[in-house]
């Protein structure tokens, strides 16, 4: 995929700087945005200020013309890794610890000092005497540097992250929806589960036994899996447990209990992310449960009707609040201590990383199209349970499109 | 679980330093480990360098009386995780980013300059002017710790990694021996699958499919799921796919073929990993298959057969060079430019990291009493396939216990 690194670019000029430079692992999404590749081990992009190779001969690595928005865009990687990364990352350059004498140096150094001063000699080789860094860069390699005479400073905005991956392409839309599809076809497993399974003394059971939170996530995991998601979390929280949004919920599930499904998985092979929640009751819910889910489900289809370029996080997220106040809950905007009610914001950024910008919250920017957003409100109270409805959307010029296409309602189908 | 923190607290006042400040999540082993706590947004752990608490009241949260090895230990936590917290982590005190006015110090100054002004004051709150941090600390947070006037120094031996994590304690090593035995299992799957296949046209069969490295992944890691544990990635790679350590293999098995398969998966509850690896070969092997299947079992057994208390890591390795060295095949130690042979170490730390001190390599120091060490010699090249065979073991003052019982066998068994 190719990408714009020119609001990056301005801001390093803007700070007279060569360079901006990532030390992370693939789990840092910036570093695997930036640098077209992700490893297990720390390795280090380059973003030089003026977009032209200085690096001679090992431009263009994988032949194919096409660096596109990675010109200037330079990579160091251990001699492990150096073969896939020649094969997968479209960028600049490429280069190995070894082509600055790595093993001699933290022979001579350590491995702290040896590698910090292997970094300074690829700075070196690109002309690059200061750099700016993002704020998770390590202090070690920071002060490293600093002793090796390059000037490092934080860029404090995450401009990559705010500026450059918020903005979504057309391609990673399309992982998105993928990874969501997944999403949905787990729900249904899940779904299914709870409307099929017996009652038994008001509680669900499945195949003689108690019907689980622990077993519904494992049957969600599995779905996931078949589908090529990984997972770290699943939220399957019945009654009280769904009353805490950071609970994941643990033991039988209950009928005439509200039940939150949270799904968040991961596409193991794009690492773009999927979001969605469905709350259900098997059983007879109460009056004051259908009420709260009803009020859940106009803030959310208010919220939903709001999402359009130029409109503000912030608005959105006051279109909720409206719908949940005016039905007489308390929301943090109404009280900021309350324990009970609207107790989250409405909505994330998703992408790369679960949560990422931008957000759909009080101090939510202009959306813009492109921004993948969840809009999720929710309505909690340990006494009666927890309501959360979520989908997920791509800001449009004029509005959005609904990455989700599964229904919302109270009484699971089979 | 109970831990010794005092060589970190030797190497702070050896240092002349307040305090050793942690800024990372919970998937930062170290900051899990010393804070008894996780938490998926960053939080921050104090351990000041005098075991007393500073700070009042909020002394032993959890009221058991048991604070043991983590007195002296603060943590700073958001509003969101705080009730978490209290629940969970045994430490001196747990502190609300609230009770340093947070929210006012992110509307005057940002979310970045914000958020360290508050802890700066969460230091001042334990007369800490100085902190040593690790390596990874985040710059932004260093720089802008500096410049409320705190003093910020890289800890670069990863004392709490190499002296402090590496040494498990008993609780920790029946946590390994129970991720070890759902590894086995898992194992067990993979290896009927490949026992029970058809094979058509030199290709594995499985339920008139082919059985491919992605469908035996996935069974093993529905058979993790529901053991309890989570993954990232496994190995099932076949013929020249497995002479590449980092290749975790694709498309369809084959008959005839050497197929390695690695698998390390991490408990969901407790976050400690296991390790092991299996090679199997359906159909005839070779003469060349065969002989290097053996010499690499010699390596292993030869390799475990050193491990005890008192031998160093690199002596260990040295054993399984030897064995195949001697048999006629490269190591990186005979010719560290090869790219076939025995490319890569003998093994390395388990625990809360797949790959954690000490290691068995030629830079291992002295293996202790509580070290838990992978031992996984293998021989590669793309022309015959890889040979891999790893046991997970905690090495004991007169050698070492084996986590695995799992057999050791080229053909796989139904």
């Amino acid at each position: 995929m190719d990408i714009d690194l020119s609001p990056l670019r301005s801001a390093l000029a803007d700070a007279s700087v060569d360079g901006y430079l990532i030390d992370a692992d693939g789990s840092d999404s910036d570093q695997r945005y930036v640098s077209d590749f992700t490893a297990p081990d720390p390795y280090q992009t380059l973003v030089t200020t003026a977009p032209t190779s200085q690096s001679g001969g090992s431009s263009d690595p994988n032949g194919s013309g096409e660096i596109g928005g990675r010109r200037g865009v330079h990579l160091l990687v251990s001699g492990l890794e150096y073969g896939r990364a020649r094969a997968d990352a479209t960028v600049d350059s490429i280069a190995r610890r070894a082509d600055f004498d790595y093993r001699d140096r933290v022979a001579e150094y350590g491995p702290q000092e040896g590698t910090v001063r292997t970094i300074a000699a690829f700075l070196e080789s690109h002309d690059v005497e200061s750099v700016a860094v993002p704020p998770s860069f390590p202090t070690g390699t920071a002060d490293g540097l600093r002793e090796q005479g390059i000037s490092v400073t934080v860029e404090s905005e995450g401009i990559v992250e705010t500026e450059i991956r918020a903005r979504k392409s057309e391609w990673e839309i399309e992982q998105i929806q993928s990874t969501q599809r997944a999403n949905e076809r787990a729900m249904a497993v899940a779904e299914e589960l709870i409307a099929t399974a017996d009652v038994e003394d008001g509680v669900l059971v499945y195949d003689d036994d108690p019907l689980t939170s622990e077993r519904v996530t494992t049957e969600i995991e599995i779905e996931l899996l078949r589908n090529g998601c990984a997972l770290d979390e699943t939220i399957v929280a019945c009654g009280a447990d769904g009353a805490d949004p950071h609970d994941r919920g643990s033991g039988a599930l209950e009928a005439d209990e509200l039940i939150v499904i949270d799904i968040f998985p991961r596409d193991k092979e794009t690492g773009y992310f999927g979001d969605m929640t469905r709350t259900f009751l098997r059983g007879v819910p109460s009056e004051e449960q259908r009420r709260r889910y009803d009020v859940t489900q106009r803030a959310y289809e208010a919220a939903l009707e709001a999402v359009e370029a130029g409109v503000t996080g912030a608005a959105v997220h006051d279109v909720a609040c409206d719908v949940i106040e005016d039905a007489g809950y308390e929301t943090l905007r109404s009280d900021p201590t309350t324990e009970t009610g609207y107790i989250h914001n409405t909505g994330h950024g998703v992408g790369l990383d679960i949560h990422e910008q931008p957000t759909v919250s009080p101090s939510g920017g202009e959306l813009e199209p492109g921004h993948v957003v969840s809009i999720e409100p929710g309505i909690y109270d340990p006494a009666v349970g927890g309501v959360r409805i979520e989908d997920l959307v791509v800001v449009t010029e004029d509005g959005h499109r609904n990455f989700n296409e599964y229904g919302v309602y109270l009484e699971p189908r089979a």
